[in-house]
């Protein structure tokens, strides 16, 4: 699923038009390729309102493309069919009715093969525009192209997230992709770095491409912290659970509490303890024993701020976590590797796991920086009308595409979610 | 669909293996000519926990010849696979665990295909079973394959139901089989006929197949009656609905009005008023305007006793109707046609309709008959366990086998269902 | 809480006026000692939607005579507190909006001593209505007065099982009356009593009252069956609870099942499991041991259900109950005592508890007789509306005035309702 | 309600025992004040599972002090009741099981006498311990003491909150208190006040009482920003309920568009549209009609933000409005007064409103201060279990006592809760 050419960033200009069209087909692709081992059927389902089927994501990332840059930009665009924008709007109020989320699962027809064609469709006219408008007309879509290939990204994680979720309710552990060798199981010990606060600038400054959730940058002040070097472990995450964990109140929220007994949470999700008392855990290769170097992941913001109080520690703020990140490349393990399930933390000086393998559950909620502005227009829904009720997660994860990330990245979710890739990196005052 | 030489009737001997080979090859058969006409993903899906996907169905009848006969009677029966049992269980408590009904629709694997296989694998086994088992199992078999024979007949009914309210969800009215030509509107008249009461043996007495809740035989004492000729109609129910009959709580029972409250009804289930003020139904052959003289249909228990009050009338009880219908021949429009929509009655004399179009609300609560004995063993939980909290309802729909019915037949669903061919036939004191 | 001169039966008009103006008086003295021994905090609170409060009660049997009496034939009636219609109004949608169900235990003001003038100011009305009215009113006015004074006893039943359901909430146990000394714990054994079956006439003919729901008399044919002579007690429960009676979905409806699972039920509404594994009961006296030999009783008819199951029994139909007792006196343990539970059955021939002590569910779902005619009216609401799944019992209980049942009466209520002093008397075919 | 002496704040020791005795007691007798409107039952019912009855807070509040304090530091002090302990907690996990909140309301025994007599109690146990414990002991209970007091002035406002939502549920409109001579109409213009930004300090620093969430007090960096002069009024709301505030999503964040469709949001809390079109609104002194210059309240955060959003402005953020406010005097319109209704703004320059009349939701998460340290012990939980899932309010309300409130002072509430004197006031980038 590499396309390094394109994402090397040593391009002279990155807005250039083949450069573009050369990403724009490398991520299609990608996202064609996360479907691939899937069949028809698991393409359609919907597990849950907030997990969505592959069919819808591979119609609703084209429809982005369609509405924000073809019928935008393009007079002589057609739409492929009439019905797509109802079926696959996601939440644009602006962009009139459609499909209720809890029922994209019913959305038998169009069938996969339409779906396919309707990203064929998009596709011909993007290559067609890309090549051939004018240039006034170009430097109005650029930025809107970008802005669809990182939305195109987020539904790549989605995609595997969601479809986890879905095969996961079968009763008989589907395999999604077959397990590569396995990975090594020694892991890095657990050490604390110092970081001695201060003024920091954080959120994204330059001209390359953020979400306007990320901006603008901006100063803020920090006390000393420290930062755990790598995530929290399975097997760390086992002496909270043989501690007591999910039993014992005084670590949890108020909220997490209510949400642990309504859902009865014993465990991560995926996670099962086998009649002989090991635990077992569900991935996108199929159920194997837990490992206990690699790092827990499937958790809510609740119980991984849960296991921080039990371990005497909390969580980074966003701020704290970005600050400490800043001159820290973006490397880790992605979703273009064949390994989709986080590994143990590589042994090593600094900052291990910085990016990849879990997202981190910060201690932020998810609020707008001073003078957000959302973009202009119907994109303007992108990003500022969720925050309220959200905690914000950085690093990215196993099933994030590796140029997808940076240090100012926000990425959000409710406290109780638990279908992300969402793991704990622990911080603690000084 | 037909397989006349089969149902005719005429035969020396309805248990005799060639027999029973014939009518099994040919019921198997209506089963896949049903699911013909729709896609993987149409198959796949489950709309509400009431209602099956359509590659569930097809599982579970297989499955109920596997288990009812294959493995309890066929010594050298293999299972096609070990999941299935769990898989394809419908409710059978004796049968062990079972995947929840709410979550049928997330079984994407066994893919179609693989159920398919199932259903061959099932067949051939019967085959080799009917052909060559020993007399004695012979005479233990034959009963329990009559029974899933029915059985399957009855998920060929549910097949259709099904798949129409998961079609109705899409927003743009998919076309399930292309409408043939349309029927004759002309309808008979409105007319009472008189019975005089008295001692009526009711349930069923001979040898033939029936279900073990239409039994035992047994009498009951009538007063006078009255019922009509026929359906109640789209048009007569418009005048219903005009007169306030949805905004009146006066002509319903409590619950009644409670779920047209909590539900928003306002019209029968696949109804939609246009922007020109029109009435149009959603059809197994998509939608069309409402035709005034044509049945009336997916109603609750609730409507059609709510519109029985407002026409002065009432619902007849079971017994009514079987005493009224104990001579009339199971003639009628069934699944056998093309069109799987009920349709007006035809002009005659006598009991119009008696049979077919769209099953007769009853007034009557499902209980068990006196002397009701459940069949022995796991077919016990067939039919007894359900008597609670239902309704009975008579005489069969447009989507009924037509070999399925006889005047004893009792179907039931609880009072608020409306995603069955279900209609109104009135009757008063005399 | 007796007015035996009334209650006799003696009299040679029990229309009198004189006659029917003592049995008000007595009948609404009743109601307010059932209420003395709670605070004006108990008598404000409704437990849940289905129990109100007893000021509701006191409020709503007041509201009955204004609204059906007084202001329908009484011209100078000038009512109480223009509020009260819409606050005691329970369910005739005939009368106008009111209060929802849920919410009157919102209703702090009016407090008690407003509704209990209210009680006063019908109660003066009343009497001079029925001294001073003309002759034709009094005619029409009789049979309302009537109906009004069974309501009233209907409410006291409710009084006392609302009010067991609120103070079972607080968990210190709150004792509504004091125990009277301890009542004989002998029992009669378990026997079968055998009818023969044939024409049975069953429902309400004479002259005196009855509600419409039992009406009108007629024929029905029963086939031959057992009936056990008293009710099934506590021990015999147990045994059904031991012998895994909570755990085998095999004894249960399918509906049951779902309740018990839903609701964690493991024993009957107000049996706790003591820490020495002993079973106590909460009762109207307070918590104490569970008696063998006393009647088992708050039980839902799913679980008299299962336990008739269990046993290699059924329940009664309505019929069966009806043709068995029509010759029985009704006697028994009533409202009327100060022992307001259940006790064991007295030793002796024939049917014992055949009222009183704890209604019996029947297998019967409360549908309508043949040529049912509801009362004219709003009154018309009072039974009516109600006849679809819910199941009959017989009986009375031990809350029930002695004076309020008959051989004919049909008390319902949905399957799963449990705080009615609802017990078990089975049945079985020759 | 004053206590003039005590609060004036010029006391050289305000951990003398007189003077906190005198606090006690002054602060213990307006809660009884507040009481003193309502009638027993008003005082016992609970309306919904956020709002609590009187009685529970009177008693909650009582057993705060036996338990923080006598308990813990009084060896000779006696349970008054031993069933309290369970009652009365709210929700320390730490001090064992509890009444659930939900079910509050169904406590009538103890009745309000007991519970007054508990008070009267727990008061004569701590005068006798302030009197006469040692001078070790009180250095320990001084800070808890002061815990209690501001602890029984939170629950001040919420015994005016609660009883608002339960009088409102009376269909009547039943007033608490009859209302003083009207308000001046007048109101100052809208204004904006500039603050140029840079390092503030922030939370509370010195050795008067704070809540630990307060704390520390720590340095933020501010962008430069606007304030508005006065809260929004009920005639600015208006203009944006004409202008389809309700009706359009664009203003609206994305879980606050869900709440208003799930709750049919249309108005403020206890706002209704009359016939002939007017607003009123129902206030503890009755329903009247809504004043165009006074603050709007009863707003949940989702409908503060979509009319900041409509007004071309935003919500401040906590710090803003916290370095806005440091130096501005804790005046205005609180509980002590007998006007339990926000008021207009009174004509000046600088803020007006800035503590008093209704809270100002916040644009800022209620998440921890840096280096933020729970109380030890079970008071831990007072506070710090809450931070997840509610937004910060700031300044206090017409219901708060006026001695409770300050500049670091954190309200918190869920994103939804309008039952609290909520209200807008706006900011805005330079």
């Amino acid at each position: 699923m590499n396309h390094p050419d394109v994402i090397a960033g040593g391009y002279a200009d990155m807005r250039a038009r083949e450069v573009v069209w050369a990403r724009y087909a490398a991520i299609r692709a990608t996202t064609m390729a996360l479907a691939a081992p899937l069949s028809v059927e698991d393409q359609c389902i919907q597990p849950m309102a907030d997990a969505s089927p592959t069919k819808w994501h591979l119609g609703h990332t084209s429809w982005f493309f369609e509405t924000v840059v073809l019928q935008a930009l393009d007079a002589g665009y057609g739409l492929c069919d009439k019905r797509f924008p109802f079926l696959f709007n996601s939440y644009y109020e602006g962009l009139g009715p459609r499909q209720p989320r809890p029922q994209r699962g019913m959305i038998t027809r169009p069938g996969l093969e339409e779906v396919l064609r309707y990203r064929r469709w998009v596709d011909d006219a993007m290559e067609g525009f890309i090549a051939g408008c004018s240039e006034p007309l170009w430097q109005q879509a650029v930025s809107l192209i970008e802005l669809g290939l990182h939305h195109e990204q987020q539904h790549q994680e989605l995609i595997l997230t969601d479809i986890k979720y879905a095969l996961s309710l079968n009763p008989f552990d589907p395999v999604y992709l077959p397990a590569s060798d396995s990975a090594p199981q020694e892991s890095a010990e657990l050490r604390w770095l110092v970081f001695p606060g201060g003024m920091a600038t954080v959120g994204h400054g330059g001209d390359a491409f953020a979400y306007d959730n990320e901006c603008p940058r901006h100063q803020v002040f920090l006390q000393p912290w420290q930062l755990a070097n790598r995530l929290v472990s399975c097997g760390e995450y086992l002496a909270f659970m043989a501690d007591g964990g999910y039993r014992r109140p005084e670590f949890w929220l108020s909220d997490g509490w209510a949400a642990k007994m309504a859902n009865n949470w014993e465990c991560p999700l995926y996670w099962r303890q086998e009649t002989d008392g090991q635990w077992s855990l569900f991935t996108l290769h199929g159920r194997r024993p837990v490992a206990m170097t690699e790092p827990v992941c499937h958790l809510s913001f609740y119980e991984a701020a849960a296991y921080a109080e039990w371990a005497g520690a909390r969580l980074p703020t966003e701020f704290e976590w970005e600050a400490a990140m800043a001159n820290v490349a973006v490397e880790g393990h992605f979703l273009d590797t064949a390994m989709l399930h986080p590994m143990p933390a590589t042994v090593g000086e600094g900052l291990r796991q910085a990016y990849g393998d879990a997202w981190n559950w910060t201690r932020s909620s998810y609020d707008p920086y001073p003078g957000f502005k959302p973009l202009p227009g119907v994109i303007g829904e992108y990003n500022g009308k969720f925050m309220v009720g959200q905690l914000v997660l950085r690093g990215g994860s196993c099933a994030s595409p590796s140029d997808h990330l940076r240090p100012t990245y926000r990425n959000f979710f409710p406290p109780g979610a638990r279908w992300q890739f969402s793991g704990i990196r622990l911080a603690r005052d000084l």
